[in-house]
């Protein structure tokens, strides 16, 4: 199940990024679950990670080797390497050594990733065994097969594309993600790729990365749960031959607003692509007195399985959109100054039901696929957006069934 | 559903209470949903209320009539009385009002209580019509049918009592309880009505109850939506002829554990019922550096939505408790010294899995009714448990249907 189409974009490419996949049968024997994706010489590297303070393996060496000049991503679904302590870096490092004498370049220079179960050993042997055939099949072409090998209780691979001019040449960003659950990225989200062959100066690249992704990715939520696995990364090739971007320059801006594009079209993805997901909610909290407190409001609404079931069961029951108000911990709220809005059908005014409201007009904004809930909470003039989807029968048959 | 099975304690009376209960058919017509509880003289009042903001126009009521000398208690189930405004609070008045004339006293005098649905007009015709039937009925032997006229998605009703000796007499304390959804106490509870026959000094009245319900509803959740509507009172009528009981004396603390034991009673009850439940995990956490802390790290397991699926699955998918750990926000976890528990077997280690773990132990575990997941930070000497129950189908459906 997922909330309306998406079509994967075509011709998906940045020069100077080939990617390839293989199937190591770490979980499913019938697609491909290990993705490499090499970056030309002289590329750049960002990236923001999960503050699980339990994060997996993975994130930690990944997190180290961007330290250097990495050259390549190795990415493997259906094994999170999570939870498995030293023996865990252990492995992680052994599959970039491998990458790495493949590449002819050093274990430093390779950025692993992985997404599935925690808490088993990563199959080593399974993964380096198919890593010759990934390398042979990289290919500047390969980002729909990759989108597709790094699933795991996903429905649709997930991938965004933008180009816009620079001084006169046509540049492009691109990225791909993976969701379904344990959704709820803090500071960093869950895997997500991104390429440009924009050259971008280094601290440039984070700045613009880190700004990206608060904006897109910190503002959805699944369920809830934050990953110890999430990670973005943003590779940039510089091949499109602009002068190097920077803070203050136009193009920067111009640059910047294409990759906030890019991932706000991923996120928007995973949550239609949610667990069990039967419905996209948008929930906009707006004259909050700072954005702190209007993005606590709607990750309260976003985060309740009393507001979620309801969505799901298309029933505009807004006492509990209003129960999530009140228990969101805004200090001093006059509830008397608080509205709320289902699209555009105004249900409370002034603290309580208005009165022109009708249980036929709710009912109505609640039969449709893709749902706005706007709370003003009277206070100041911040506002936050936050993307979720409905709580269903799906979602718990997903997560019981998730290791059998 | 619900997890084991609970009888309600034989012969529950309090000396001065007596309950008497009718059918107004709120929300239906084959149960009582109105209850009147009626003090004695001299009987004195304490109570924790909600700490939502949107708190309910009885909430509000009670509240403030508290501050008098209130001889009765009208309770009704199937509508909350919840975002309704002023027109909410004329309402509650008028029930009190009621209330008041039958019993030849000041409406300052009732504190009123609702549970049900959020936002729609209390029935107070449907409720002042059968107020003297249920004033008629009123008896010392009324809890059990008041302890099913409170129910609203609850599966049966929850009731207990405890007797200590105090003075070289028989003190009782006895309480009902209802859940069953919503549950996520904030500061108060659910609505729980507490009565005792000891005399206890006002201020030791409410310090005793605050502190009960602090380690025995405010440790509970469901779903980890606090109710617009929790609240929690506790009836002193004197009636057992012991000195006035004061902070200080030993007998005051005999009879505060009486109390704590009773709540702790009802609060695991509630969980039992939980929507859906059919399982009753108790998270401990432990080697915290501070009680908050270790609150946090249990609560945010407890909410986890992939924790409750997987305890639904009987999946020993510990992995998502470490995560759920993981992402608790305790600043400077070290994850190395990390454990973690299902009942005595050992799953984590010094942060990863323990080496004499295997899949089958866990299994064995988690096929049980009643599991506790311990948790040991490696941080200080403070603990915090918490109780809760798992995410099933039957949540999901309890809560999309409830209107309908």
């Amino acid at each position: 199940m997922a909330v309306g189409k998406s079509e994967f974009p075509q011709a998906l490419e940045i020069e100077g990024v080939r990617l390839g996949t293989a199937c190591a049968g770490i979980k499913r024997t019938d697609r491909d679950d290990v993705v490499v994706i090499e970056m030309a010489e002289g590329s750049r590297c960002a990236a923001v990670f999960t503050r699980n303070a339990f994060c997996a393996a993975p994130v930690s060496l990944a997190r180290r080797h961007l330290a250097g000049s990495p050259r390549w991503l190795l990415i493997n679904s259906g094994n999170a390497n999570a939870g498995t302590g030293a023996q865990g870096m252990g492995d992680a490092l052994a599959t970039c050594e491998a990458l790495s004498r493949l590449g002819r370049g050093e274990a430093r220079g390779v950025l692993p990733f992985s997404t599935g179960v925690i808490g088993e050993r990563l199959p080593v042997d399974k993964i380096n065994r198919v890593l010759p055939a990934a390398v042979s099949a990289l290919s500047p072409t390969g980002w729909d097969k990759a989108a597709g090998a790094i699933l795991t209780t996903d429905t649709f691979p997930k991938g965004a594309k933008r180009r816009v001019r620079l001084q006169e040449r046509e540049v492009s960003v691109v990225g791909i993600a993976k969701g379904a659950g344990m959704i709820h990225p803090d500071m960093a989200t869950m895997l997500v790729f991104l390429a440009t062959d924009a050259k971008v100066e280094q601290s440039c690249l984070q700045h613009s990365l880190r700004r990206a992704v608060d904006q897109t990715f910190n503002c959805i939520t699944v369920d809830g749960d934050t990953s110890t696995n999430d990670a973005c990364v943003l590779m940039a090739t510089g091949r499109a031959q602009t002068t190097e971007l920077r803070r203050g320059m136009p193009e920067y801006e111009i640059f910047s607003k294409a990759l906030l594009a890019v991932c706000a079209k991923l996120a928007e993805m995973v949550v239609r692509d949610g667990e069990g997901a039967t419905k996209l909610i948008r929930i906009s909290v707006e004259s909050a007195a700072t954005e702190a407190e209007a993005h606590r409001v709607a990750k309260t609404i976003a985060h309740s399985p009393l507001v979620k079931t309801a969505f799901f069961a298309s029933d505009p029951n807004w006492g509990r959109i209003l129960a999530a108000v009140g228990r969101a911990g805004v200090a001093g709220l006059d509830i008397s100054k608080v509205a709320i809005w289902l699209d555009d059908v105004y249900i409370v005014r002034g603290g309580e039901r208005d009165s022109a409201y009708t249980e036929e007009a709710g009912r109505a904004v609640m039969a449709k696929e893709e749902i706005v809930v706007k709370v003003s909470l009277g206070r100041g003039e911040c506002c936050q957006r936050v993307l979720t989807c409905d709580f269903s029968y799906d979602y718990v048959r997903i997560n019981a069934e998730y290791r059998t």
